[in-house]
């Protein structure tokens, strides 16, 4: 949730609009379909718009060394592999993340329609990108939700000096009344891999007590630090083993053992989706009006010193999308650069 | 995950049979039913197995000052308030929390089993006690399963001076092979409301950082510690805010706002239960064995200095299990103090 003018000083400044364009074209010339370029522009344009930099249009690089390796498919063949009243596990042939995670999510909430709750498994997918703009379109449509993905080691596990789990990401989201949904889109580490990176570009240290370097050691400078440190320790480390469980386990494709035993870096990721028809449970009104209140009750505690205002969930992000949406989104120069090249090799005109 | 032992000298030694035998007597005198009785026996004493003493007989007290006030109710009329093909909504009437849950963690085992996911709220329960007594049962029956309990403000909200959300704990587990189940069970907060519990009996100072007194401001002295702070500063009293939405708001029976507002500490909590089939998503021999494997491969990581040995989720409680179970239970002073009391009130003999 760092926003990049903080951390890196902006060279450009675009539209939401010029990002999607740009985003769709470069994976349209690609090879991916205008349906599937589109998803992907909307998800990470949807996280530059949040202020959430490091999973927006900073992956279009990350994403072509995907489709360049073969690890992302650019024409995947998503099939059904699993159908119960509530519950559908998805086949999605290593299809982009947004792609998958929107079609889990989909699927999800349309079976929370006949049997109150839908759950949907991802397969074989790749980076899932920010799981907030799944779990905020369902709760639009009035679901409670709640999103996971598990994928490759990256964070230490507590107590090792290795990269053993992911940083598995947690979305949950409800409708909420005139802020729109109430939003928690969190990883399970104390700095996500991307705000490393972003931390690497920027050259700024990092704070004690967050990552390790790529022997283990505990670090703060900022291009030796490769490895977040999980979430209050042993917490955070437990929730990521357990989503890797419920997440890759569940989907037949286990991801963690395997990767740590032969140290390959091939990248994978499997997603869940979970909705909940908040009308089969609720008066759906009072609910909005009872999250409204619930963050109308935060907002107004008592503060602890030095602290200016109480945050509620998502709410950074909120400011951030009506701001960005409306005076443009800022570029950092390495993103300028990045993109430039992408521009370059794909033809297609910078937005 | 305190052990009795560790922080205050132990007085006695029972046996868990012993100690199973006394609760029931305790509450089948209290009015409940030798049903329920036996069913928070159960729950209560399986925490002390594990070493949780903070969730075990200790809580006997409160539950009984908790029917002494009309906020738990001895004979609740239990009812279905929605049902749907995968999930059911109980009004429990201030059933006992081992109670609501172990009927909603049935209740959603049972909803998976055709639905392939089941989805169960606890309206209107009590004290939910140690939540990874019904994941692991479930996880005994083949299912993935999920725990969430919604209470009273007693945690502080990140920034706020002020216990405003609940320690919401959330308890995750699966099958597993020779081990039992894996299973997490962890509060919200950085230290259990019964953390600071045992800390004040035993007169130990609190770690910086922990708690806040009861005006708000940051303490070590445990006479004074009042309030946990949340996980992981604004990430764990966001995920206990959305365990309210998740419970109370689905359930209709909102907790936090009021009691905020109201000050009130009238006693009340909702529970969540979920479980997920596993046989209808994986082989289930080849997910136990998935299982295995991934807590092998974080056993063997390689280790950070000064760590002697790395634990997964549920395993420091697994040993407690065996040792206890085969060496008994040791019961501190205060809890010896508080049992004699309850014993001579409902002339029912010391275990």
């Amino acid at each position: 949730m760092t926003d990049a003018a903080a951390t890196d000083r902006p060279a450009a400044l675009t539209t939401a609009d010029a990002l999607r364009r740009f985003t769709r074209d470069v994976f349209f010339v690609a090879g991916l379909t205008d349906e599937h370029a589109k998803i992907i522009a909307d998800v990470l344009v949807w996280a530059d718009l949040r202020g959430v930099d490091s999973h927006g249009v900073t992956r279009i690089p990350m994403y072509l060394r995907l489709l360049d390796a073969g690890d992302l498919n650019p024409a995947p063949s998503i099939t059904i592999r699993t159908d119960t009243p509530a519950a559908v596990v998805f086949e999605m042939d290593r299809a982009a993340g947004p792609v998958a995670m929107t079609t889990a999510m989909a699927a999800a909430i349309q079976k929370a329609r006949g049997a109150g709750i839908g759950f949907a498994l991802a397969r074989g997918t790749t980076h899932t990108a920010a799981l907030g703009y799944y779990t905020s379109a369902a709760a639009r449509d009035g679901m409670a939700a709640i999103a996971f993905a598990g994928s490759v080691p990256m964070m230490a596990y507590h107590g090792a000096r290795a990269a053993a789990v992911s940083t598995s990401p947690i979305s949950i989201a409800v409708p909420g009344g005139d802020h729109g949904p109430l939003v928690l889109d969190m990883a399970t580490s104390v700095i996500s891999a991307g705000g490393l990176t972003q931390a690497r570009r920027a050259g700024h240290p990092i704070a004690p007590g967050l990552a390790l370097d790529k022997n283990g050691a505990p670090t703060t400078d900022p291009a030796a630090a490769m490895i977040p440190r999980p979430l209050g320790g042993h917490k955070g480390s437990a929730l990521s083993l357990m989503i890797e469980c419920l997440t890759s386990l569940l989907a037949s494709n286990p991801i963690i053992a395997d990767a740590v035993k032969t140290g390959s870096g091939r990248h994978k990721q499997n997603g869940l989706a979970l909705a909940i028809d908040v009308a089969r449970f609720a008066d759906p009104t009072m609910f909005r009006d009872e999250v409204e209140r619930l963050i109308d009750t935060m907002k107004t505690l008592p503060r602890e010193a030095g602290v200016a205002e109480i945050l509620v969930p998502g709410e950074r992000g909120d400011r951030a999308f009506e701001r960005r949406s409306r005076e443009g989104i800022p570029l950092s120069r390495a993103t300028v650069d990045d993109l430039t090249r992408v521009a370059e090799r794909f033809r297609v005109p910078m937005p």
